[in-house]
């Protein structure tokens, strides 16, 4: 066996064990792409050999999606099967382990009339809102993690001599972003987690009533809820088995206080959003409310983003990453935001994690609400980061702490 | 765009519009291996052309399956998910037209424990009853299709000098089989089912009471329903569209009465059933049921499928298909039934057709048993065809009347 096949099998079982933590019996979720059938055959074979009951593969197909975007009725993209929503919930049920492999074409809906894509992302969104609340309170184990694709790679790497050397490229970065270069993966996981919770136990010490971020073109206020939980990607599911929700991860996160944010944001990369990119936009915020945005590419994408619903109009996650992180300092815009994101300081717009707030695991949605944790169809992170931002924390007696200076963690944290 | 592209593309055409038919708003359901993502892409199009609302593919990929019969726990084969039936069901509800591509590995699953074949036959078969017995009844219109794989064509060609070459070949069979190659597939079509028709015209009008096989190794009497009708491959939905289900098709075929088939019967060519081989095997029956069953080879797996269920212990389709038909006539062997059952006389174990009783498609399940139309969760087409086969038919008043001399239609017929 060839270094390439050992590495993409190095990989596979580092999805398997770290990723989703495959226990025995338990079933398996795959989201993946048709063009990847190799490592998601190697995935599948690794999880049975954990003991995996059934793997089952949602295949997509790009091609297919954007035929469909171009020719299908307007009203086809207004529907969602319920089929699909049962089939989701019935592997919660099972309490499935659920391994997403994103790897998008940027721009694959590029001059698609946006309310097809807007009008879809909502039927999806509400068929598959049992789904989200599940994962969203790790009811289940559950990863984000890439595999390099053609469309994807020459996007990337627009210079490469040919498609497959930018697809070689895009491999190469995917697994060095997810140390797989380490003599030893799984112990570098477990090294790397236990950095980032030290990270979140210092931010969770503080008990931190408000943020605020300043940065050219940024000055915003962050209120955070009284049992806010700062935490990072490793997580444990419902059934008490650890997991790794995002492969790459080098953010801690919390939730904001729905109607606590204030001030103007401006983004500072590009966000992939349902198939085209939204960039250069500035969000002003009144009371937790969206009440401007505007971008300089993709407004109307934007637009349809916040009008998903009335919590698309309010933050769900406040994230940080420091500007000297490994992913930042390769210097690629991935424009996929599983990297982007963990290049840069991020926040989201819409729903929050039941797991960011202490006990929230176990609340119903309306407790949830009443802690000022907002909820929508929509999760999506957009990037704020950057070498210029500075972020302060303020405590209930009103010490200001600094958080970020120049990008970085300050000293103190 | 080259030949090749254009031919994909006539055959894309030839599924859509006479192969299932589509219709304005109707959704279209599409089981493909991911091997052959381009032909199934051009299939979408040409749907969405025709004005199909959703055109959803169920993506197969036997590398998995071979993975999971190998891997799993041997409780896994016992299950089929609710979500999979409540797919199907809702699809047929909606009217939706079906395209089945079949390009399967023939010993797919060689070496494998057969009663994990034989559980997740049966969990498969009672998990999709309700959509068989639509299909069964032509509720809607459906199609099965076939497309050259590497697994299969290199079966099927095992001289050839590379895999992309038998490849080639084996879409070049399909080609003509299919009538790819004459100037207007569609009219030839037309042509071909009017052809077919002519002969179930001519088998309806001498409303025979019993057939009679003879062949070495073959002496079987089958008696025949009442009401029975002999129909060719073109038939029509519930909602009144002429559909093809079956493409390549030769036979005409009806429904035996289930406790009239006495005698013996041998096989003709391999039968490729679940992944594997079944060869040179003789059924005897007695009032129907089937009291013997040997095999040279793949015996188990015989006895698996004829276990299935008490309704796979009987017939459920008498098939003529004169050996100078053109798949018979290439003398290639396929090891797909779709091709195989299309070059000789065949008949099938397991459920009948409720298209093939005069009112069928209006009856009852009980309905149908009273007229003798047998039921089970399978039916499996086997070969029985060859040039040294006679078919006689006894009529009312025990006239009899040569349907089949030397493997052929019989100069009266
Ligand atoms: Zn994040
Ligand atoms: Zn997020
Ligand atoms: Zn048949
Ligand atoms: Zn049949």
């Amino acid at each position: 066996m060839g270094t390439w096949e050992q590495k993409l099998e190095k990989y596979a079982e580092l999805i398997v064990r770290v990723g989703v933590n495959v226990q025995k019996g338990q079933e398996v979720f795959v989201l993946a792409s048709i063009e990847i059938a190799d490592l998601v055959r190697k995935v599948a074979a690794k999880a049975y050999e954990a003991g995996a009951g059934n793997v089952h593969v949602d295949w997509t197909d790009e091609g297919l999606t954007r035929l469909k975007y171009e020719k299908a009725a307007d009203d086809v993209f207004t529907r969602f099967p319920e089929w699909e929503t049962a089939k989701r919930n019935e592997f919660v049920a099972k309490g499935a382990a659920f391994i997403s492999f994103s790897s998008p074409n940027p721009d694959l809906l590029q001059g698609i009339e946006p309310s097809r894509i807007g009008n879809y992302q909502k039927a999806a969104g509400n068929g598959l809102s049992e789904f989200r609340r599940a994962i969203q309170a790790d009811k289940v184990s559950w990863t984000v993690v890439a595999a390099s694709t053609k469309d994807w790679a020459t996007k990337v790497f627009p210079d490469s001599a040919s498609e497959s050397e930018a697809v070689d490229r895009l491999w190469q970065a995917i697994f060095q972003a997810v140390r797989l270069d380490s003599p030893d993966p799984v112990k570098a996981w477990e090294e790397h987690n236990a950095a980032l919770v030290k990270k979140s136990d210092w931010l969770n010490e503080h008990r931190f009533v408000k943020l605020h971020y300043r940065a050219p073109g940024t000055d915003l206020t962050v209120e955070l809820p009284a049992k806010h939980l700062w935490v990072a990607a490793g997580s444990t599911s419902e059934s008490g088995v650890p997991f790794m929700a995002n492969m790459p991860t080098e953010e801690v996160f919390t939730v904001p206080l729905k109607t606590g944010v204030n001030g103007h944001v401006s983004s500072t990369k590009p966000l992939s959003q349902g198939g085209n990119l939204i960039d250069g936009f500035k969000l002003t915020f009144e009371n937790g409310r969206i009440v401007e945005a505007v971008a300089e590419k993709g407004q109307e994408f934007l637009r349809q983003l916040i009008d998903s619903d009335e919590g698309a109009h309010y933050l769900g996650e406040v994230a940080l990453v420091p500007h000297e992180s490994p992913i930042s300092q390769s210097n690629i815009l991935f424009l996929n935001t599983l990297f982007d994101e963990n290049a840069s300081n991020h926040l989201a717009i819409g729903s929050g994690y039941a797991f960011n707030l202490e006990g929230g695991k176990q609340m119903s949605r309306e407790q949830l609400q009443e802690h000022g944790v907002n909820e929508s169809i929509v999760h999506s992170d957009f990037m704020i980061g950057s070498a210029e931002m500075d972020i302060d924390g303020i405590r209930q007696d009103g010490t200001v702490v600094p958080i970020f200076r120049k990008g970085n963690w300050a000293s103190q944290a």
